[in-house]
């Protein structure tokens, strides 16, 4: 696409191809299933979500010369991956939320057992498309995706979020929480779309490193200001949920306005990391500014 | 290992060796995550377990001719995809089962939530290792325990089971079932074992599909007989579940005499299957004895 095409244009068509992508994925063909479970994976998955991790992954590819082509699969991978820890998230026995991207939470609509076994599945599809897409061999996309949402990524951080619970956490510990729980699986989405050009630099990646660990700090900050500013049929999901859960946030340690120029920092932090990508570094700069701008 | 060495021996080693693999891969070193978190991940993994997994890729391995030293990867892969599943399988929303292996199941032990990341943890754990072997590049090793994972294999398989309790599956249904539940992951512990071999032939894979097909179904015949034969102590799990949750197995379809004889021949329709790799088939001809005559 274009270079001029206007950010709303670029975007809603990435959102379009990669929620092409995704239903393909889980389709009764490309994923013959039984039917209730294929449902609450595709219920969850599909037709709601901001796209931010596919995004990152068809921008970064773009930074660095590589095809939107090669990049489908890694684009849906960081989002099923993102899919079931949100399902896992909104279970009873961690934050118990019913209400998810605007409508009722997984386990609301089809019981908790089978949205388990749905956020499993989705876990497993994910490699499953890591495998087969062209990364799938070579650079290390399996181990890179499966690093990210571990134990030592994601599901490490949620780990440590799970024991925060009652304001434990100085800054310095939010912040290498939330680098973990929502950073890791946002620095692998700019990897991965990056591992799709075989041309790149070293710098080039470390470019992107510091793009990605800055954007997906602002990413959480924000999250935690629309948590307190925002409506839930705004956020589509409960707001006020960390005060009431009396959870740490950005905005509890630092007060919203000081928050809110973190964020804006990080995002001109991130917009330098990526200048020597020049023009093509044009879709990473605006998803930092949409990162830090979102009202949802 | 010489082929002169008794079963007992053999398997002990092999458990002994899966033991060092397992316990390496989920140590500090190669796994940095929260403490808590990657306690429960050892305390679900690892000094428990038959290991019939692993020991089925190992033996797969021989048959081919292929070294075990590229088979530890994915030999600890499959135990790992097999702990989670039991971590998920005991919450209280799934069997609610509060013994696993001998000792409190990983959610008394951890709690719910620390327990459901655990699991989620230990999957994408599986994949790095995946990822990171030998056997990650080329054959589709990923791809391969994705699916067998997924919700076309183990997870699917658990959905159906969610749903049929009550006993309305009849004896097609229940085989369908079992053939996901714990059939498509000892599918894959064979091919995966198989496939650090280079030489196979066609037929060699055709065997090998055959054998894992009838010990697959077998396994699930023995526990459904040691569900209502065993004891709780010998299974190192609560005994007569299925029955007090009205679940079908192969013990209320066809009675326990005849569950048993379709096992004995299920494991002498494995033992067939894998004539043409002569001596090189013992351990897998063991195993399927073992399976089919397993006190626990």
């Amino acid at each position: 696409m274009h270079s001029d095409v206007p950010f709303a244009v670029w975007s809603r068509e990435r959102q379009q191809r990669i929620e092409g992508v995704l239903a393909e994925a889980l389709s009764s063909k490309a994923m013959p299933a039984p039917h209730r479970l294929a449902e609450a994976m595709r219920y969850a998955v599909l037709g709601a979500g901001k796209r931010v991790r596919a995004l990152l992954a068809y921008a970064a590819a773009e930074a660095v010369g590589a095809d939107a082509d090669d990049v489908d699969a890694a684009a849906a991978a960081v989002e099923l991956v993102h899919a079931y820890s949100l399902i896992h998230d909104d279970l009873p026995c961690m934050d118990d939320d019913t209400v998810r991207r605007g409508k009722p939470s997984c386990h609301v609509a089809f019981g908790e057992a089978t949205a388990l076994l749905a956020g499993d599945a989705l876990q497993a599809r994910a490699f499953a498309l890591i495998g087969q897409s062209r990364l799938g061999h070579g650079e290390g996309a399996c181990v890179l995706l499966a690093d990210a949402a571990g134990a030592s990524g994601m599901a490490g951080g949620q780990a440590i979020d799970l024991d925060a619970t009652g304001g434990s956490l100085d800054l310095s510990e939010l912040t290498a929480m939330h680098r973990m729980k929502t950073g890791a699986m946002i620095r692998a989405s700019v990897r991965l779309g990056a591992l799709a050009s075989k041309r790149r630099s070293m710098d080039d990646d470390a470019a992107l490193e510091a793009y990605a660990t800055a954007i997906g700090l602002a990413f959480q900050i924000v999250d935690d200001i629309l948590d307190v500013e925002g409506t839930s049929a705004s956020i589509g999901k409960t707001a006020g949920k960390d005060a009431a859960n009396d959870k740490p946030t950005f905005v509890s340690l630092l007060g919203a306005a000081e928050a809110r120029k973190r964020a804006e920092t990080l995002g001109r932090d991130a917009r330098s990391a990526i200048a020597i990508f020049g023009k093509r570094a044009r879709r990473l700069a605006e998803l930092a500014d949409w990162i830090v701008l979102r009202k949802n």
